[in-house]
């Protein structure tokens, strides 16, 4: 029968995990949902032929005896609390990305985890599922170019209608930080932003694009370029200089064109596809883990200190200084 | 539950879809194997944990009345008398290549299947499931370059080990006959083989590279290059020039190093990892159509046409002429 | 002083190459030049303060004692006589191709050249100078990917306003036919043309593109597509398949845009662009080679090979079948 | 018989100039040259059998009647003195960077050829004549991308050997602080540089690389990374971020090659071989410039503020501070 899955949130995420896991992958089945809306959601569960019970609360889901484990896809203040009462239930838990929405809401999650004695959160980052992300990091481990020395990244999506504020840092760079910290095995100590000639292309509130630059315990230097108005589609790139030589992040094949004078290959501008096969290896594996009893994907402290790191770079932004980013010794419990 | 499945023929390519079935794929399951070494299959059944159930015979393991549906995976020869069987049983079956050894076993399955009333056989073609080649179909389709008029196509293998006589033509590009003819909405009028200057890297009995010249109804001229010991790599090309421009088939990405004086990329070796992806959508997707009833891949048809092709580039490759490729009007049943 | 030349035919190619002589190569000077059209060259001469003396006839010119070699840039029929006409006179000719209309033409200046003792003629294959193409040749000089077995070639250009006929392969594929065996130390024996399907996109009576096969003494299969109405640009392509490995003709290099959803690089559209580097290369190794008494590019005897290779082209388009290639063994006058 | 020139300093470049102008330019002869080893030069000049008189002082050189113009290609110390001098006799001078070796040398220089009311100077900046940055800045002043926001570059060097101190930014990023400006038609106006992780390739009492971060009066964002032992290649990389897409510099094309498990294609790793072509263009630009009465080219002014750039760089570089970058007015007398 596999994993009994409850999920909490049928929002957009909520609806594609739920189909994903129902459709294509192995060994998982939602027996359980909650929402705030309950005419939407067994809406959406008659269209799609799904047969989960609907819970009121979601407390009382991710306690329900035939819940195996929790999928969290609901809105980002409520996370906390559902990963607590999943920690509380001793139940593995999957939860969007943020873990809460305060580094110290995060920081609450991995004392109450630990006190449980075992692992159990995992958070959906799922860019370290990616297949070009891995060939890198498989050629990085290698160290067949040396150790790394420099990171240049970009994350450019065409646009960003909703953004305000720091989101940018928050809720974009926020892959980036979870990401290039698994790339490096690494740290982060510092960060400085800067602010480059603005787009005239975006909302006149807006700073974009702007440039995050981290340095890491060993001394790497991190330029993440964050570009959410960058008109010509979501590129997503990675370029590591080592000691003896470079490695770019693979970039999404298609078909090469001869046409019009011109030699063209397509971009993906619609962010979803490209992670969409990222997210079906990140489910399957966090099934396939959780069923035999182990967390392998970001940890409850992965998301802590991603957002400790996410809180210097906007406190960076508004200074303009080199802030310090101080991340605690990691706990022997999440090595 | 999803769908009862049977396979027969428990080798490398049974134990393979077996595997994608229960581990990675959604809505069957394999409630039965046949194989003619039943002590490695059960071996191979106890290490995965599976619970399918052993049949003796290939014949009784399709009449079986929890087999919704049969995956023929077993030796070649072997295969025209399973789906015949599948047929007379009124079930769904996959047959792995050749839908039968002769293209008068082939013509004969379709009869049966005609006779039967309805579609019931797939054909294991897997290219038509490649996200490449789906790109490139879908560039070809649109007609934004215009009619095609030629097609330059490689296929390239590291070594052949076992490869004689003709097995170039008829065990690996009976895929190339399958995928361009889709690719291209066409059908074949004759067939040109030339022998280039050979290899010195290949046993000497063996003839290779050779290039196989097609001609198609609409006139496209067909170029493939069979190069089954070329040593660098396992290389699938196919580029196509049309009216007003041309389009390569995607290649695999990778990393992009600068070492040692050189920007290299790693070019796939292992031929299982080429189509290992278009293997799983293969699959679900046939589990998906077979579901509901319906045949959407490579028809009982197209194995019967792709085996009158390869006779005939056979045919052509020892008389050194252009021989026709007599492919009788498809039948309004398999439009 | 440098080498001082005459300059018979200032047409189009007249014109430039008698501009490059003065504006941009060194050690030679342009002292003479001879036209039909008196009125049109001295004009020119004014324009770009130049201060050749004219010549009423191109046998006057070539005769002139203060000219010490020839470039014959006039219109085709005429080159034969002009270049007989300078290996009586005993002066360095460089001819602009085709050397003579005919093969016996090209024949006779042969016969007259080894008559005369020494090699006096360069024809105008400018691609041999392309650096494109000489980096291709060290790679196949080096041996590094074992033997060329296959040469996949094409020359597409965007439209051929007065093409008519065989002009594709007269006019055009010449160029082919001299480059490729000079980068496979090979000769041909042997020519089949195919017509695929025809473009809509062209003069109803000329058939574009066709196919060319040749094959080498080596056995080496060459496959070139000749396509000159392919709409989206001037395009020469050849990749080369040997026994560990392929190279590809390096395309000429220009900037990377990502803009609009699509990754783009221009690609050269006007012929002129994709060779002027190697017209200036060609010039100034022919006044070096001259200037000390050599003749290092292609000779009387290439001219001669290319117009044998043409018209057997020419035959085989016509007859469907494979035609024999007759080219005398090579003199060792031209070795 | 066009422009005569005199060198002074026949060492490395000095002598390739020469040959450049003597074998392969058109419409300038060297007549004069000037070194401190005059049996070094005079074996030179034999061994090219070239006529130039050698002159025991520049000065003398600069003075001489049959002299039009001077290339200055001696050791930099000495760059000043012959460029004052070349003014004080009203000729055209080409200087080899440094136009001076401090800021206020330059500075002297701009005032002398302001004082003389004519501009006569050119530096020899020769990125400028390569033509990768020619097709990048014809894309950037089309604005068919809008502005430029942000620059990512890199200087990449396979070793250096004799670098101390701050020689990567006064002898090698120079060459970056000139074209750069030149591409964005903008000026600097403060500089940070940032020291990442060290290679442990290279000697241990040498910082690389470094990263340079400089912000033009539009604002633009430039982030120069400096590797001098990056051991796999000379690469110079350029790539611009604008308002709605991306623009690369184009890279040197060579032979792709398909072996051993990999696609391939070489990099240049001798730095000469890089900008061999822009050497070319630089030199005759001058020369036909020179021959109008023009300077087109990078002028005194470029020089010096190429050298106050530099000047703020090693100020950052040891202040670990950003620094302003105090660039006066250009003077109507340099637009």
């Amino acid at each position: 029968m596999g994993l009994r899955l409850g999920v909490i949130g049928i929002g957009a995420i909520g609806k594609e995990h739920t189909l994903r896991i129902e459709k294509k992958l192995s060994r998982a089945k939602v027996v359980a949902v909650n929402d705030v809306n309950r005419e939407h959601t067994e809406a959406f569960l008659a269209q799609h032929n799904l047969s989960a019970k609907f819970y009121e609360s979601g407390i009382e889901l991710i306690r329900a005896q035939d819940v195996d484990a929790i999928l969290v896809t609901s809105w980002g203040p409520t996370h906390e609390e559902f990963v607590l009462a999943s920690i509380a239930a001793g139940k593995y838990v999957f939860c969007e990305k943020p873990l809460a929405v305060t580094a110290s809401g995060c920081r609450a999650i991995v004392e109450a985890e630990m006190m449980h004695g075992k692992q159990l959160v995992q958070v959906g980052f799922m860019r370290r599922f990616d297949k070009s992300y891995r060939q890198l990091k498989s050629v990085l481990d290698s160290e067949q170019l040396g150790y790394p020395l420099i990171l240049n990244c970009a994350h450019r999506a065409p646009a960003a209608p909703g953004f305000a504020g720091d989101m940018a840092i928050s809720d974009s760079l926020v892959h980036e930080f979870d990401v290039l910290k698994w790339l490096l095995n690494d740290d982060y100590v510092s960060a400085q932003v800067i602010l480059p000639r603005k787009t005239r292309l975006c909302d006149d509130s807006l700073q974009d694009p702007h440039v995050v630059l981290l340095r890491t315990k060993q001394g790497v230097l991190i330029n993440i370029e964050s570009f959410v108005n960058a008109q010509y589609g979501y590129d997503i790139q990675c370029h590591v200089v080592c000691e003896s030589g470079t490695a770019a992040l693979p970039e999404p094949s298609d078909v090469m064109l001869r046409h019009d004078g011109k030699f063209t290959r397509n971009i993906i501008v619609d962010w979803q596809l490209r992670f969409i096969e990222a997210f079906d290896v990140e489910l399957q594996e966090w099934i396939d883990a959780t069923s035999v009893g182990r967390v392998d994907g970001p940890s409850a402290w992965d998301g802590f200190i991603v957002a400790v790191t996410a809180d210097a770079c906007v406190a960076a932004k508004h200074s303009g200084n080199i802030e310090p980013i101080n991340i605690p010794e990691r706990p022997v419990f999440y090595r």
